[in-house]
């Protein structure tokens, strides 16, 4: 018994290319910027050779997502305080502080300067989006050209959620391509989320937790729930004040979406409550490799027997400092294999003879190589579905973010080998590498793991095309969303039908013990005058 | 944009045919008899026909479940007291009982020995299903020959769920064919079920509540919860602690199931939360209608314009008492429909010339039949599906069981009209004839529920081959299903971290406190001896 191959694919793309009438539908896009954008830009891709107009929403400052692309339209929206927050280099610059706080540690009140700087900046990317928001609906031409193009429906990710008040406004029915929304992974907006096995953003644990871990896991969701509500919700909550009045919250028009297509699969993600309107699709970049470009393929096949590993930190930070990267060239010089690093900046001059740097590289293509042996990744989502998909075992250096919890995720499965970036030297790094290359079961465990994920009864991106187009042909989804977000928090944890319950008891227990008492003293009553 | 259609249900099954090496797999399966065994025969038909062997556990007197089958193998196992537990006459009996009590109303007292006779008869049905576990764990050539099958995984129904533990002792995959497990819906026990908004099993309310619904709610939530503990589970219980001893919990047994294909659709069930290891597969069942026998095409034929209704109340309760019937072949007189009706029993003598008594009927040709106008059921699931899939608007007349809550969730959609047998005349029940059959929008209601429902990417049916194809091939499906099942209840709860929490937090303020109050006494002591 085998798992589905190419084939059924080709089945599954029949059975969308058959569904009638579900073409030309027009779709209004709210994108965000740097690796979510090659996600989204890849469902604009499949949505637009299905027929479907796609416009997207930009700014002026937009650093990955171009103007003038086959595929879609744009909006373009200029903010009067665009701030460099989108940079590259603020990332960089941010990477290189926490590796030195991380590293050397830092007195209390310097880690708390650090993280104060880091809400500030997330305070920062969430004013701007909601500038974003006051740009376009101030702007009554813009509004009325949106309106009168009679959208179908939004599609957005609500990692920057400035568009679901655009939908809202619009009376259009809203899909999710999410994983993060507002400062929290997007689960915890909408499905039950116990955080006695469900592990919290920003914090790496796993669904089997310590009592220690458990609360650690508790403080973490506290904290996020402040985040959202002090820092990153304000920006929209002024919005929706001032455009919708005092009867609409932000927060439940976020909870109101009707699709999520959530970039996420079990076996990746831990097992945890969902909601039917949740739709997973992680993976859905996917796709078989594509022979190499003939220098690459010589390259890879002058390894011979022991084949070649791959290293990229992504698209977020081209650079590490140069202490780090000599320390991994100097670990790389002592392998059998060959070595593709995909590497900016500084360039180690302790390289390897048998280590190539590359700007850019067909990341897809190598990992779907047969040659290939580890993959060395920072644990972005998109590098980890694609090795996954491709059953590469991992080795990872988390950086930034959700890195972290991502790469812990396959280390759990015995898939990948984690390696703390500021504790990186050569040696330890070499013994990741081995461990990884030698010992089996990392590779055992990943193909498994890529064996679950391909069989499906359709790819990934086939089921985010149908829901998409269910949402256009339906006008929404409503039945498949609850709308017990709209209770009060009392009410949803049914805090006041326990305080009734409890009231009752009490008061039964009260008439019962009040009716002994008087049924005693009514005797002993009784009984005392006889003794007078 | 118009809805998906056949062509696509090809594609889906092309996919299916394309799914390499899934062929030959052995399926033991342990069904519930009476009207579940529709649905688990529909499914064993479809994997016989895939190719793989099943064999099916019954008891010497089962009812529906046939020894004989060119589909399946039978264990048939010979209970040493049989009760007639299964037989029809007991639910008329019952039935019979229930509606006299709630027609001309009962003392408490009466109420009571009711509702115990019918624990009492709960009780003995899971004692009876607990004996069948005994036979079968007793019988050493037996269990000998079911280990020697090498089954592949276990089938079964958990609403007699012995079957989990055959499934334990022989190390196997299990999937739930699922609605009812033990005494309640199965979500309850595998999903978080907040009973602010997630209706009880026993409790006909909608998904939105006034407060004191949610009391009720709650309190049946309760009421359940202590069925399952005292009545249904003890039997099982016992058989666990004599054959797997102290470590091995029932329910979490019954919690572990690998995959659970539950007989629900959200066209029909509120949306609530849900996991990953639930599959949807509710309308698995249906399919077109196909071409009507000549004579009833001809009778059908002639209603003309007007159309016809059909009646009927599924497969438990043959036969209503007759003071019900000819108050509903009156009505059914007065209308110019002609009528379809299933009828067991007594044959009412008022019965119109417009009606047809029979005594079965093709009940899903008759659904897709093009003059068919409205169907009058009892709101057993298999008619309610075949409905919507149908599209056919319903008169609910529900008597029995989860019969109220189903034909309320249509009612709530505005796609059925509920008449309460206790209280039906002729006369309310013509007029909710009338209501279904000239207000357009219970036609609209149903017809829009129908578009949702037949709008998948594939055919419920086929989903649910696929997982069971899928556990087959994977040997169980780890990865969607939580264990968190497995922690102590104040554990899952978080009531041990929000003690500890809170202890922390008073702790703190206890000792800010005590330091404020000492500074002061000093402060205040330092002053004093200058004022002495």
């Amino acid at each position: 018994m085998g798992s589905i191959s190419g084939l059924s694919l080709l089945a599954v793309s029949l059975f969308l290319l058959m569904s009638p009438g579900i073409q030309g539908g027009k779709i209004l896009v709210f994108p965000v910027d740097g690796s979510h954008w090659v996600n989204m830009n890849l469902l604009i891709e499949s949505l637009h050779t299905r027929g479907h107009e796609v416009t997207v929403v930009r700014t002026a400052t937009s650093w990955y997502i171009k103007d003038n692309a086959p595929h879609y339209r744009t909006i373009t929206v200029t903010l009067p305080e665009a701030i460099s927050i989108e940079e590259q280099d603020f990332f960089v610059t941010f990477l290189v502080k926490m590796l030195a706080i991380q590293k050397e540690g830092a007195s209390l009140i310097g880690f708390m300067s650090f993280y104060r700087e880091m809400l500030g900046a997330l305070s920062k990317i969430h004013q701007q989006a909601s500038l974003l928001g006051v740009e376009i609906f101030e702007n009554k031409t813009l509004m009325q050209s949106i309106r009168d193009t009679h959208f179908d429906m939004v599609l957005l990710d609500p990692g920057l959620p400035v568009g679901v008040l655009v939908a809202h406004e619009l009376k259009l029915p809203t899909i999710f391509n999410v994983r993060w929304v507002t400062s929290g992974e997007g689960h915890f907006v909408v499905a039950p989320s116990p955080t006695s096995y469900v592990p919290t953003s920003g914090n790496a644990a796993s669904d089997k937790m310590t009592f220690g871990q458990r609360v650690k896991n508790t403080f973490h969701y506290i904290l996020n729930m402040c985040i959202d509500k002090f820092i990153v919700c304000p920006h929209y909550d002024k919005l929706v004040a001032r455009y919708f009045g005092p009867d609409v919250t932000f927060y439940h028009l976020l909870q109101g979406a009707d699709i999520w297509l959530m970039r996420v699969d079990f076996v990746f993600e831990f097992p945890r409550p969902t909601m039917p309107n949740i739709v997973y699709i992680g993976g859905f970049q996917c796709k078989p490799s594509k022979p190499l470009s003939s220098e690459l393929e010589e390259f890879v096949q002058s390894s011979g027997e022991h084949g070649f590993i791959l290293m990229s930190l992504g698209t977020l930070v081209k650079g590490l400092p140069i202490e780090i990267t000599s320390e991994i060239a100097a670990a790389f010089a002592q392998i059998p294999q060959k070595v593709i690093w995909r590497h900016a900046g500084e360039r180690p001059n302790n390289l390897g003879n048998n280590t190539l740097l590359v700007k850019w590289m067909p990341q897809n293509d190598l990992l779907g190589h047969s040659k290939i042996k580890a993959f060395v990744a920072h644990g972005g989502t998109n590098g980890v579905y694609e090795s996954i998909y491709h059953g590469v075992p991992i080795i990872g250096i988390p950086l930034l973010f959700d890195q972290f919890e991502n790469v812990l995720r396959l280390e759990t499965r015995g898939a990948a080998k984690v390696v703390d970036a500021t504790k990186l030297t050569s040696q330890n790094f070499l013994e990741a590498i081995q461990e990884v290359l030698h010992n089996p079961s990392y590779k055992s465990n990943m193909k498994r793991l890529s064996d679950l994920h391909r069989d499906k009864p359709a790819h990934p991106l086939e089921t985010a095309l149908f829901w998409i187009e269910f949402v256009m042909r339906h006008k929404g989804a409503s039945h498949l969303r609850t709308e017990s977000y709209k209770m009060p928090w009392y009410a949803y944890h049914s805090v006041d039908v326990i305080c009734f319950l409890l009231a009752v008891l009490l008061l039964l227990t009260a008439t019962i013990v009040g009716s002994i008492r008087f049924l005693c003293s009514r005797l002993c009553g009784r009984r005392k005058p006889k003794q007078e």
